[in-house]
């Protein structure tokens, strides 16, 4: 949470005036977004989104993300929109940044989500999945299970700093999840990344998806399995099976799981606990103790990661 | 620039409910604000800052500050106006802080602010002096003379540690400020720290004060002059005559200086410098390396103490 890149009056003026969105009023650096710096921007015409994006994204995979937005929001996704300037372009440079303005979507994220936000979140990624059908760019997951033996290979000396034996438990883990990870199961764009600070509501009703900077090509049933992880642990690491249920209910009833998908789905949870344990294990490795941005502490999804290897069949996780 | 106090969604909206500003629509955390914690709110009335008061804001200083935000208001002030809740009350308590909900100014503050804005500022700094009058409390200046030698001791064994010879040049000056500063100037409500993050413009106009939360009862000429170090010099620390000219003008175009005020500018400046030295000292060596804020630089105000010593007259700011 923080501002990277500070911008001058003068500059942000000019930019906006590119886009046609009558007079700048304002300009705030918002405390949200560890990636990248965000402004909330009001114009006469109205409240937008400017994001600088910081060096952590490849200005390369720009143009997926933006171009998915757009995707997205043309089928009835309720996603932030890129606004397109004077030259046609969705992104753009300010303060030596790639820049982009985008649409502001109302809602806040929900700190403590219960088992009918969860229902509401599995059928918005279920249509998430559906509307992504057509989009015409790829991107490869990099943090798929290709990528996880090499991210691990980057901290594993220092893997049993974070907790004695964790170095074993994730080696021997990525031997079974490289032996058994299923190859065949329907594949889509998947947002990657859908965690509660990710989803909007107002009131009970689900207001919008934020934040595909994550987003990319990879199995449908896995984007549920992280979902699956990111929503339905509490706080003392517990699985709520109400909210399982719930999510995985509510994303069947928009796309139907097949036979494969929900086999599959015990295997998909542990490699998504996996991924979130090896990116936050390598953060919490190598963040300076000063930044702006403190790491998560990785034993959240080893907890999970624990769990799945317990599970037999979709049937614990709530479906029937 | 941080969010010190997270805030629950349910809490928040409870909150905001008792403010009868209708449904509550998105809030963010933004990244402004040195002392506080601050959110923009959307509901479906508006747009409104949320302000929770971390611990450098004393909580019994607080009416006088939301008072006078209010005072100032009636008397066509533009400055954030405080909103009160079904009770009647301006402040309240949420996640355990004081708190309060302020109407949003649209405006943003300059980086290269030109004579021009420093007239206004001039200008808009003397209509605050004059709407002040006949607002009812009072509060002693904590940063005034009285206050800087005991801030002084505090660090003074560690001044060098900022620059050699700080400490020596530091206790000569407080000697003659001590000695000789005015005690019988016009007296009234003060900004005390109206810099150009705490003025708004829309264009070239100015749209707005904010940051009341240093104001205090002390001599209406002492605060020209932080303006005036605040306003007037180069980042190369040159002062701008230009600029100095421009806001003692606008000031005076509004209320006019008495001939006590004009003759002890230079002593007013070396004050308002002395101040801004002493706080970001105290700051500079207090400050933990892995503070989400960094101080400011206190050799900033040690060159601007150094320029002020060599100044006779009001006349070498740019007043005739």
């Amino acid at each position: 949470m923080a501002v990277y890149t500070e911008v001058s009056d003068e500059d942000l003026a000019r930019f906006v005036e590119g886009y046609g969105l009558g007079e700048l009023l304002s300009y705030k650096g918002i405390a949200e977004g560890v990636e990248n710096t965000n402004y909330v921007v009001h114009t006469s015409m109205g409240t937008y989104i400017l994001t600088l994006y910081e060096k952590r994204v490849q200005v390369s995979d720009l143009p997926y993300f933006l171009g998915l937005m757009e995707h997205l929001a043309s089928r009835g996704i309720r996603c932030p929109l890129p606004v397109r300037n004077a030259k046609g372009e969705a992104l753009s440079t300010l303060a030596g940044r790639a820049a982009a303005i985008v649409t502001f979507l109302e809602g806040f994220w929900l700190r403590r989500p219960k088992a009918e936000h969860c229902q509401a979140v599995g059928r918005a990624l279920a249509e998430l999945h559906v509307a992504g059908q057509g989009f015409g760019r790829e991107r490869a997951n990099a943090l798929g299970p290709a990528g996880w033996r090499p991210l691990y290979n980057r901290f594993s000396i220092h893997a049993d700093d974070i907790a004695a034996g964790l170095g074993k438990i994730i080696a021997s883990e990525l031997d079974l999840l490289e032996g058994g990870w299923p190859a065949d199961l329907p594949q889509g764009v998947i947002h990657a990344d859908l965690f509660p600070d990710n989803v909007f509501f107002l009131g009970d009703k689900l207001s919008g998806l934020i934040d595909f900077y994550f987003a990319c090509n990879d199995a449908l049933a896995y984007d549920l399995a992280i979902s699956l992880n990111a929503w339905c642990f509490e706080p003392d690491y517990a699985f709520n099976a109400t909210k399982g249920r719930a999510l995985l209910k509510g994303y069947d009833e928009v796309r139907k799981l097949s036979a494969e998908e929900r086999a599959a789905m015990p295997m998909l949870a542990r490699g998504a606990a996996m991924r979130f344990l090896l990116t936050r294990s390598y953060d919490w490795l190598n963040t300076p103790k000063d930044a702006l941005v403190k790491p998560h502490n990785p034993i959240d999804y080893l907890r999970r990661l624990r769990f799945h290897q317990g599970i037999k069949s979709v049937a614990a996780y709530g479906l029937e």
